[in-house]
């Protein structure tokens, strides 16, 4: 079953192969072998699945809508890779290991069937980063727009998961990696926004279009029970610390001086100041945001040391108040930001 | 939270409440309390689920598109509901309880809040039907069409999945219910077809917009293991056996004049006998369609008398021959269908 490229004839359309000629040539590969807890897999009215009993089962959803979440030119190779990069990124914010995944799929019949393999390809490359198997789902047709959605489950030992509503007043707040990359990348790409070098660009659109999912770092912390609340920056920095805050009846403050930033979305922001705003509210940066409380930091040190991935200390959790808030604090005054958080209508 | 109606103000529209509105007013309320099982719900990055160590789990996904599943003028109440029970209907030909769903629903900025309050009001009577929990979803804007996706998990004890590729030859072929009037529903609501009597026009209407999903049928003959394979008819009473057949590598004949009608169906075909083809191959009866080796069928009409549906034998399972085919035939000879099955492109 190797190979999943149908087709060299770039103006054949999914209406050539049906649905079931679809499912068979380009999803059917993409379950995994050698799973001994998939009992039934693609092809039946459901699969079935052994969840081994010293663990638990974690589930979750993403839906991406073609003018919404990505462009009708969107490279579909690329788009493939974001719709289980995104669940795997949810899998990573609960501490848990993935291993499963379902992909929905409505296609308009004139889709070339060149988008579907190059779709199909990029599905396939980024459940082989994690060993995901699809084992179902659904294709269908649309009159509309290309609609996605891909669920996902993974497994989780007992009472580990990292949730958004354990955070205390005292914790520290830390993210990985960089933030503000994959906001700075759509901007350019609505042509919102002019980045001079050329390097910066393509880094840039690639943290926007290929976000790493922090599974590694996710389970690294699950295993350690270092830390309090956890949660993954979709929706920016600024308003995924405040649904933590919401979560756990406390407020935040931050430190925008101390949000850590690459060298390409540094140059932005010396280039044009008026971007910070956007670095904490654009979201999908798929990062971690989590919080340790003070006794625990020393720890939470030695245990990420020798991941492929940076943390930083930007902030720390306030008692809740009156409401919970988010406080953005830029060298001791406070800021305001732009807007807050990506509005869905 | 009894009660998800919210407005009266009915040009009201979605984008008022925002995506977390909708949610926390409409479907947190769907997610069931005293669930032991449910460690983690909605309002997480993802769900936890403890699975019971005697059982597994049993997955499945569908997904309904505007214009293609359902008409922009489809009663969202009506739609919520078989949203649901098209769901329901997967799990009851693997013969498993359903338990849990995620809900991933996309709808213009511009969709009334009417709209969203009755497709959730839908969603909430038809998971009360068998008590499944709403733990998990996504809501989002389209910039098209309303795109839907559900996922179903339900439990199921070890080695009792009925597949679609269980069936033997010389096993009689069943089926629930009646086939056909969610076919004729939906070709009248077309314009397709008209229908003289007001009570059979109502009659099939319902049978379309409102199937049953045959979870206590499913259950009971899995509780017996009487039967070998199973399939609910969503493409077609032709197209779904033959998927058996496919599936088990045999082939399978079936007498036409055998096939249940309701009698609003049977009242149809008397006015137009072309419309025979059209009840096995129009798709979305939502009944099951199974087979049981000679010697079990006894005890399989001692098991479903007490059940509120009929099963009815059409026909049997043969060897495959060359390829996997079903043959239908009307009063014994050969009978060519008008078309086979519902095309997705």
């Amino acid at each position: 079953m190797g190979g999943i490229r149908l087709s060299n004839e770039s103006n054949k359309t999914i209406a050539a192969l049906g649905e079931f000629g679809l499912i068979n040539t380009l999803f059917a590969p993409l379950q995994g072998s050698g799973d001994d807890n998939l009992k039934v897999g693609q092809g039946d009215d459901a699969a079935v699945l052994q969840i081994p009993r010293t663990q638990q089962l974690t589930v979750t959803t993403d839906m991406l809508m073609e003018g919404v979440h990505f462009s009708s030119d969107a490279d579909p190779f690329l788009l493939g890779q974001k719709t289980v990069r995104v669940n795997l990124s949810d899998m990573a914010a609960m501490g848990a290991n993935p291993h499963w995944c379902l992909l929905s799929l409505a296609l308009p019949a004139s889709t070339k069937l060149s988008w579907a393999e190059e779709f199909a390809r990029g599905v396939k490359e980024a459940l082989a980063l994690y060993d995901v198997s699809l084992i179902g789902g659904d294709t269908t047709a649309s009159k509309g727009c290309i609609a996605i959605n891909m669920q996902m489950m993974g497994l989780l030992g007992q009472d580990r998961a990292q949730l958004r509503s354990a955070a205390q007043p005292g914790d520290r707040v830390f993210v990985s990696g960089t933030i503000g990359d994959s906001a700075l990348g759509l901007a350019q790409r609505l042509g919102q926004l002019k980045i001079a070098s050329a390097d910066d660009r393509a880094y840039l659109m690639r943290r926007h279009q290929l976000p790493e999912p922090r599974v590694p770092l996710g389970l690294a912390l699950q295993d350690s029970a270092v830390i309090n609340a956890c949660i993954d920056v979709s929706d920016g920095l600024a308003a995924d610390l405040k649904h933590i805050c919401q979560a756990s009846g406390v407020s935040a403050r931050i430190d925008l001086e101390r949000v850590p930033l690459s060298e390409a979305a540094r140059n932005a922001v010396n280039a044009s100041a008026d971007l910070e705003s956007l670095l904490i509210t654009g979201g999908e940066d798929y990062e971690l945001l989590f919080t340790v409380a003070t006794g625990a930091v020393e720890l939470l040190a030695r245990i990420t040391a020798d991941l492929d991935i940076s943390i930083t200390e930007i902030g720390e959790i306030l008692p809740q108040g009156e409401e919970s808030r988010v406080e953005v604090v830029k060298h001791g005054e406070p800021f305001t930001l732009g807007k807050s958080g990506w509005t869905h209508f």
